[in-house]
């Protein structure tokens, strides 16, 4: 019996954590509002759509039925309208026709935050002791979450194209070996500019993907969850079809549960997400959203419609895309400057939020090690890389850093990547 | 090994069930648009606040720097000018002065509705096989989440005062004969103008529920969970104290668990709630929610904030009792002239939304039962009584049913009221 236990909490207390490393890391941010954070995963707040939530806010109070149904409940699978224009939205970017291989509307749950519809399917999925491989590095909010309900995470190496269809290959090998392929229920990978490591998983890689999924699907359906949380955040290169997409072409798009959100791309104060889901998940998502809040707040889900069809998210990502260019490129370009000759090197991202750094193996970026403490002496924070690693598989190595770009300003990115370039340098 | 198991879902999807009967409801409702809706526990539409919000909008947009940080990411536990406007109100409704024995501000955490508190809470308190001690009958939606998380749930019995002491009692000395008193995590009820019975439980019986709860906290803290969501809907008497309050009168507020929303007595499509918690509770609830949401949607905290700062709070809910209180009226009347004479009884509501009937023993009120079909067919829906009843404990009667009077007219109540008293008398 755990200590949680003792005090009369439920084991999944106990599995939630208590205080965790984001709140040291705005601990030391609050004690020090001189510091450089490349640490948050904030957005950035000049360019947070003030204006067209606005516009649409008249528009949907210039209809007063429908400012009233907006402050009424509505679903629990969400806002018709608002399913309508994310459908819309997804067949265009996967060049899908309507009625084709694409997702249909029955299947487009709207959630609060692209997380609640990762958690909702983790509490769908996943007994105690159950298992899902996960990119290694992945999303940290994602695994305290499989923390939280009582999974395991395995960590599935991953390159500059992402997950390595061998590692995934192996380690499916390994759990059938070890009598555990039952156990294991999904592959958890960020598609798009992933977080933390930046990288988007090419399409040869998607397929690989599926296609290993499929075929390792013998005892039970072995789901791929497909987080495109910043898929819009895209600044360099060609639209990449989704997993969802690809999945639909081979077999009905059973395979892949696809998360979507409004938060990174327009607000996250307003915290609109959504989840693409295999038609046999749709009943049981909806039965445990419906235990948790039958539905995310209407007002909300009608105001994003209201931006969607007035053409304002579109215009607004434009926009977006421009700023965090500019922040990528100033990233890109101190890395180059001061990183590299400190035998420092990452994989350049296209879009998102994120570049993931390799220092030399010889230093430590944990919270415990002395690169970290330097760091803030020299007033600037990141996440550890020792953070994003699940607690099996790939081992987690020691010399990993995320920095994210999106919330400050272009000159203190520059100011804080030499403040760490300084930090890196008295280790030498 | 169930159905869901096979199929590769978990236990816990199992647990939330599939089909429930309020989507069997709603299918009636929406095939039968003539139907006059006695069961929908939605707020009335006329008196949604359109005004009100639009207000609160302009205020917010008025200052730049706060519309964006509405649209920003908050913390988890909530935006604290809120918080700070929820404490405020909460000290006055019961008679607490700053500083005294009333919750301090660290206490209380913002939540997605008072139903994603209560998902909380049952989810950091309840391992699958524990027990809460309900009210019989309770509020349906949190029997669901009880049982999602695998908790079992005995009814208590309740008179015209609210839970019956003796009664609790009883059921402790029971669950404790039976080896099972570890396992007691929590009681629930809804204190005030209860969903369904309609009853408020008297300061008396608050201050024998804080004890007897006390008395039996042998071997765990047997919480007491406080439903409050209705208490700002109050048409007739005085104010009664928050078991919240008494408790911290008697033991620094450590026995009761919270729950408040200004969903009712607001908006529910904004669908902001709080619990105030033990604080002891307030670390573990944080560390789920955190790991569910990290935070409920910054914009309509900061909405419900300015909307509680500019007084609008205060005006709509005086103009909402109102509304109410001569819908309740026509309901209690309607009542009276039709339903009395076929020997029917219930505890006239002072608040709320709800009117609980005790039909002759003789009357089925079930989903399966006759009544249910020739209300239907006489054009009047309701909620039977049997979806109310936890699962073990105080046995479930047939001849109860659940009125709610707050989205139909006046018109709409009467006519409605004549409609279920004609399909009862058919049975005669």
């Amino acid at each position: 019996m755990s200590g949680d236990e003792q005090r009369g909490l439920s084991r999944r207390a106990a599995w939630a954590g208590g205080d965790n490393f984001i709140s040291r890391l705005m601990t030391e941010a609050l004690a020090r509002p001189d510091l450089v954070s490349l640490a948050a995963g904030f957005v950035d707040q000049q360019t947070l759509p003030a204006e067209a939530t606005r516009q649409a806010l008249d528009a949907l109070w210039a209809d007063p039925t429908r400012t009233r149904i907006a402050l009424q409940y509505g679903t629990t699978i969400g806002h018709r309208s608002l399913r309508e224009a994310i459908l819309d939205r997804m067949l265009k970017a996967d060049s899908l026709g309507p009625g084709g291989s694409g997702p249909t509307l029955d299947q487009i749950v709207v959630t609060a935050g692209s997380n609640q519809l990762l958690h909702l399917v983790a509490d769908t999925l996943l007994n105690p002791g159950e298992i899902v491989l996960c990119a290694a590095p992945s999303y940290f909010v994602f695994l305290d979450t499989l923390a939280n309900v009582g999974a395991r995470t395995v960590g599935v190496e991953v390159d500059c194209n992402g997950i390595i269809p061998e590692a995934l290959d192996e380690e499916l090998a390994r759990r059938k070996t070890a009598g555990e392929l039952a156990a294991v229920k999904a592959i958890y990978v960020t598609t798009y500019y992933d977080n933390p490591s930046g990288t988007t998983t090419t399409t040869t890689r998607r397929q690989q993907l599926i296609e290993i999924a499929r075929r390792w699907s013998h005892e039970n359906t072995i789901y791929i969850i497909e987080d495109a949380a910043y898929r819009e955040l895209r600044y360099y290169g060609d639209e990449t079809p989704s997993l969802y997409a690809l999945d639909g072409n081979l077999d009905n798009g059973e395979q892949v549960i696809h998360a979507g959100t409004f938060s990174k791309s327009f607000s996250p104060g307003i915290r609109v997400g959504w989840g693409i889901l295999p038609k046999r998940l749709v009943g049981p998502v909806l039965a445990q959203k419906g235990n948790v809040d039958f539905g995310s707040p209407h007002f909300n889900q009608m105001l994003m419609a209201t931006v969607l069809q007035r053409g304002s998210f579109d215009r607004h990502v434009t926009g977006l895309r421009e700023s965090y260019r500019r922040k990528l490129d100033a990233t890109l370009a101190s890395a180059e400057k001061w990183l590299r000759p400190l035998g420092i090197d990452w994989v350049p991202a296209t879009g998102g939020l994120y570049v993931w750094l390799r220092l030399p193996d010889a230093i430590d970026t944990g919270l415990g090690g002395s690169l970290f403490r330097r760091a803030v002496s020299e007033g600037v924070l990141y996440v550890p890389g020792e953070c994003c690693y699940p607690k099996e598989g790939y081992p987690c190595p020691k010399n990993r850093l995320r920095l994210s770009f999106g919330v400050p300003s272009v000159e203190d990115i520059v100011r804080g990547m030499e403040s760490l370039a300084r930090a890196i340098g008295t280790l030498g």
